[in-house]
């Protein structure tokens, strides 16, 4: 008998931690493409001042951050736009003064790439922002630009979150004018990120352990930090099973709070903003139930009553902030889905290109 | 030595329940202000085609059913506006052809009635649309429109919900020249309700108890299912301190599904319109997993899968089966609170006024 061939050994969670760790070199990647940000700006701004986001899942997250970036670095109104209303529906409103931004890694995603093909035929700009410039949304959109982050083989997203972030804020940063002050920005943070990695990497395997026994928390957010919120929650729900959900941290009094107990820990970021007195009263109200308090972002040390901590470093320009704030949450993901035995690579029930309709 | 005085009794939830059984008469009330929901959109059609809704919790689950009344209705573009872009940050963006609707039962959520001054000051034509006339929001906007519910004494919101959509639709309707359409719809819906109220409560009082024992579960919808969906995940969290989330029936295969097992049910809103097939998809990767499901919806009996079924009446005019198909998510939610001791009209923690920022 000959002894069986060696299978290849996979490491659990390997794809996904190297895909966190490759993030400062992705960011810097996306900046090589500048120009087609800026020419692709130029139409945009000929249209008018209204932008459609469409995605879902990690891109629908930064979608909710894109809100932010064109409010704040162009004075846009930029809206996550219904999906279903357009392709299911048949609505057509009136789209000439719009631009439309898809978002999708794989560029595959089915009702993603159908709105595009009908919001193209009704008037407005399409840019498609995937990962693969051969996709399908890349030949239906008028424009596309790259998220830049190389191959992702890891289902759950990273670095290609990272990059749609950055990717959205460089394209609003020139549609307001400013798109080589957000370029240096973003060469700047990955430059933090890079620093702050390696003690990162280290403090989140030290927390994680306990979180094995949580069954649910709430992540909370507020302003562009929401958009953290949503990516943190859907990480730990899709590597960890831990029933993770995001609020702002205004909702959280709207209901969502009397759930709370001993048992059920609030993740908090907490970023140097106009938000951080809200956040701050909200992690006051979540105290009193006596619920378990981690605190990341570049405001964590001023959430008091945290029992855990995960300061990140503070960009120049703090739009910029949810760059950076996200890593806790896919480090801590990382971890906790080791401690409990899941790989992060190969969710049950997942695949990377999601057909889903 | 004197007896002591008989203190009043509270029948747990009798306040959340006897809301609930009002809401046929509440649904007339609200159509008795026909005319001037007509009157307000007269103005509205003058300022363009861009509805900005705010507000936080129920209010915000209406508001998400409002981007489809006003998509299917009226073909015009509307959006949950975001309120700290503008209340925090400070962004100024063209408002002059946009309308405001700002939702708010009790007319004093501090960041609703500030985004309202800053929008109008902004050039936007805004509308409160609240249950108190005589509150800050009715005074800060250039119009305002009842909820017409009659005072709710229960914390968790019920019959004011149901009328903000009923009021929205109304709205809508006259912005798209069909509001009389729109009134008789609502009117033939509380007929339906109120017929169907009986059986309903019955019913789910048999399927609450098993419940008791859930932690978690997801509540998924599509379309303007998806308003229900929050809305009945809203209930579960805060009469029955059920950490239930609301997904769309799409973003449940984008990194969600991978949570699921037997102990984490799912709940269905299954309406008979153009998602139903992407619902019924959705429930069957769900199935897969061995979730155990409850359907409810106009199209409960179209998801073969279920182990649980709370349909609901077919309204004529399919953008109003939100206002049937949120009851069972209501009655569920009081027979459950019930069966585990708690007092929906007094949840811990949350007081009727949310003041929270």
């Amino acid at each position: 008998m000959s002894s069986p061939e060696p299978v290849p050994v996979h490491a659990p969670g390997a794809l996904f931690m190297g895909e966190i760790l490759e993030q400062p070199r992705a960011l810097r990647a996306l900046l090589e493409h500048d120009d087609e940000f800026a020419r692709v700006a130029e139409v945009a701004r000929e249209r008018g001042r209204l932008v459609r986001f469409v995605g879902h899942g990690s891109s629908d997250n930064a979608a909710t951050y894109g809100v932010y970036a064109f409010g704040l670095l162009a004075g846009w109104t930029a809206v996550r736009d219904s999906i279903a209303l357009t392709v299911y529906f048949g609505a057509e409103p009136e789209m000439s003064n719009s631009t439309v931004v898809a978002l999708s890694q794989s560029g595959r995603t089915p009702d993603v790439v159908e709105y595009v093909r009908r919001a193209r035929r009704g008037g407005a700009y399409t840019i498609g922002l995937t990962n693969d410039l051969d996709s399908e949304l890349a030949h239906e959109a008028e424009a596309v630009l790259p998220i830049a982050a190389g191959e992702e083989r890891a289902v759950a997203a990273t670095k290609t979150y990272m990059n749609q972030l950055a990717a959205l804020a460089l394209l609003a940063g020139h549609c307001g004018g400013q798109g080589a002050r957000v370029a240096k920005g973003i060469r700047d943070v990955a430059a933090q990120l890079e620093a702050a990695l390696p003690a990162l990497e280290a403090r989140t395997r030290e927390l994680a352990p306990p979180f094995a026994f949580v069954g649910r928390m709430f992540v909370i957010g507020r302003g562009p930090e929401f958009a953290t919120a949503r990516e943190i929650a859907l990480k730990l729900l899709e590597t960890c099973k831990t029933a993770a959900w995001p609020l702002t941290a205004t909702d959280l009094a709207h209901g969502p709070v009397a759930v709370l107990d001993p048992l059920f820990p609030v993740w908090t970021i907490a970023s140097r903003d106009e938000t951080l007195p809200a956040v701050q009263e909200a992690v006051a109200r979540v105290r009193d139930f006596g619920a378990t308090i981690l605190a990341s972002g570049d405001a964590a040390d001023a959430i008091e009553d945290a029992q855990y901590s995960l300061p990140v470093p503070e960009p120049d320009l703090p739009i910029l902030s949810p760059i950076l704030s996200v890593v806790p949450g896919q480090l801590f993901a990382a971890a906790l889905a080791r401690v409990k035995g899941h790989d992060p690579d190969r969710p049950r029930g997942l695949s990377k290109v999601t057909l889903a309709r």
